[in-house]
């Protein structure tokens, strides 16, 4: 049995959940063909990655999978690469505001992700569910964590990807598109399923 | 046991597929204290409310509900009133397309929904799933039918409502949000038992 | 020379400017065959009515229009109808949070706009401008002002209007449409120009 | 007098018209400190980037700034980096669909623009236009020829960016922002104002 481990955030920006980690923390520990190892991440440039490789090493994990949030995404939306680039528009959990400086300096200025995006998309899609690709994680903290797990695994086995999540309707208001809570838990088995 | 109606508009605009009878068409045959009749109603000015008003006169409902699609929505929307007034910015199913004419001549020029609107869109959001209320069921053939319904039903017992749908995954592309078949029928049932 | 009488309303719900003072403010003294007056007025429910009719008693304009801001909308939009209701999700500038309380008690369920709607949106059209018909100008102090105007002058000469503006660039961040002020101001010359 | 070469594209995608050439040609031949040449590129992966590299051979240009349309998007939106990577939803204006190819087999996996992106962004607010920074420039041919004047000029003096603008309203129809012609060729203005 191969082993997954799945990360999702903390909640920020005034928030008080964040829905990757109300979604995470309900998947099974047992997804087709996968172990499934979940945690918890802090929303901080530099400490997000610092503790997901703390966690990897505990798990040792074929496949690592972040989750985030993306206010205003109308669908889920599997991130195709990171940049080498941190930008905060609203200050992190630990009051960093990085304007455009790197994730790790002297890095490649992008890496993609080493996991199947686009088949991902498809299976969200077959699901029933909305499932499109993003060409771009950001520059805040989901991008940080992203490139950090790229850029610590290149050129070994484990696979990195990362999956932004819209907002939960209890979060969007009027204005905003959102996916209900057992959406999100469906999607992200779908695209776990797809993996391989 | 009450008797409800349920009405499911067919495809229209060059779409495969109607959210509204998709969702209808899968609701149980009892919902809380309500007997479910379901029917699907043509796309077309007029004859859309002539066949909702035959088919109450035999099913006899004491709550009629009529569902539609707002393609580009993101939340489930009970409406609050429907207008005395047809506009097609595109021809309905059997081509015509009204410009600035009204649903009935001399009549109200709106008429309030006599469902419990608000409570319908709280029972939604309570049920985990996107619920606002709208102010507007537009001018097209939705609006056509539910105006035609309150006034037609106008100083009876027989209550009168319409909830508009958001686009399906497969409808919505990359740009639209989008709901859900699972969370639809859930936001219809959530709906339905906050009747009363 | 015809006489019209043009509102902007005061900031609210947290915003420092509001884009239909911003524009109305700016606007000249005369448009095509029209002395215009400008007024500014609060954003209360039952009071903004007031100020309006009083401001018309000096003026005694042949046309009403009034402009507010729809924050979220992408175009500009001259609004087809006001409906007979009252609610806010935020308290308006006097701290007043009506809940489905009517505008005028036992008056019509909506009014219809006495200016041509349809015509002042395609003459934004053809300046280049974004303009669509609105069918709902909310439920909020616009729609109020809206519904006291027309409700006031029904069966007289004076025509009454309603356009909703976008957000300005400066309000709209990075997840809202927004217009330039400049180009508002164009649109609501086009719109008077296609008064008459 | 310093040179810039500034490109937009044909139309593409059923669309009759590109916003990007309308405001390009459009432009004066005088900027600041920068003599003006403009030039039409084919929407075309790889013949966009070769027509551009011709005609900065006779215009020996010191930056080159592509402009582009990004229909949807609210905002005029310098691209902070081009991806080396082709996707085509739809077919370019050749009948290339590539999935997932390179754009320089073997080149960096992005690249960052050359020009000062910030300082355009916030050069366009400051004009009262709305402007924001873009961190991707998706995978159709606008990202093509950014990455490959990126490409071609790394190392050189020759600084590289591109823009890309909403909608013009005649596109937009009911759903999507837009910006008036007149905004777009202030904003791209005020963008080269700001280039140093």
């Amino acid at each position: 049995m191969k082993r997954l481990m799945i990360t999702g955030f903390a909640p920020f920006g005034g928030d008080k959940i964040n829905p990757s980690w109300e979604a995470v923390s309900r998947l099974p520990d047992r997804i087709g063909g996968y172990e499934v190892f979940k945690c918890l991440i802090p929303v901080e440039f530099g400490h997000a990655g610092e503790i997901a490789l703390e966690k990897a090493e505990v798990f040792q994990p074929d496949v690592i999978l972040c989750i985030g949030q993306a206010g205003g995404r109308a669908a889920v939306t599997p991130e195709m690469l990171a940049v080498n680039l941190r930008y905060a528009s609203i200050p992190d959990n630990a009051g960093q505001s990085p304007e455009d400086t790197p994730v790790v300096p002297g890095g490649d200025n992008a890496l993609f992700a080493t996991v199947p995006v686009r088949r991902m998309a498809s299976a969200i899609r077959e699901a029933g569910l909305p499932g499109t690709v993003s060409l771009s994680a950001g520059a805040y903290v989901c991008n940080d964590l992203l490139y950090t797990m790229l850029y610590s695994f290149r050129g070994t086995n484990v696979r990195c990807g990362f999956i932004h999540l819209p907002y939960l309707p209890e979060q969007a208001g009027d204005r905003y598109p959102s996916l209900p809570l057992e959406s999100m838990i469906e999607a992200l088995k779908a695209a776990i399923l797809a993996l391989d």
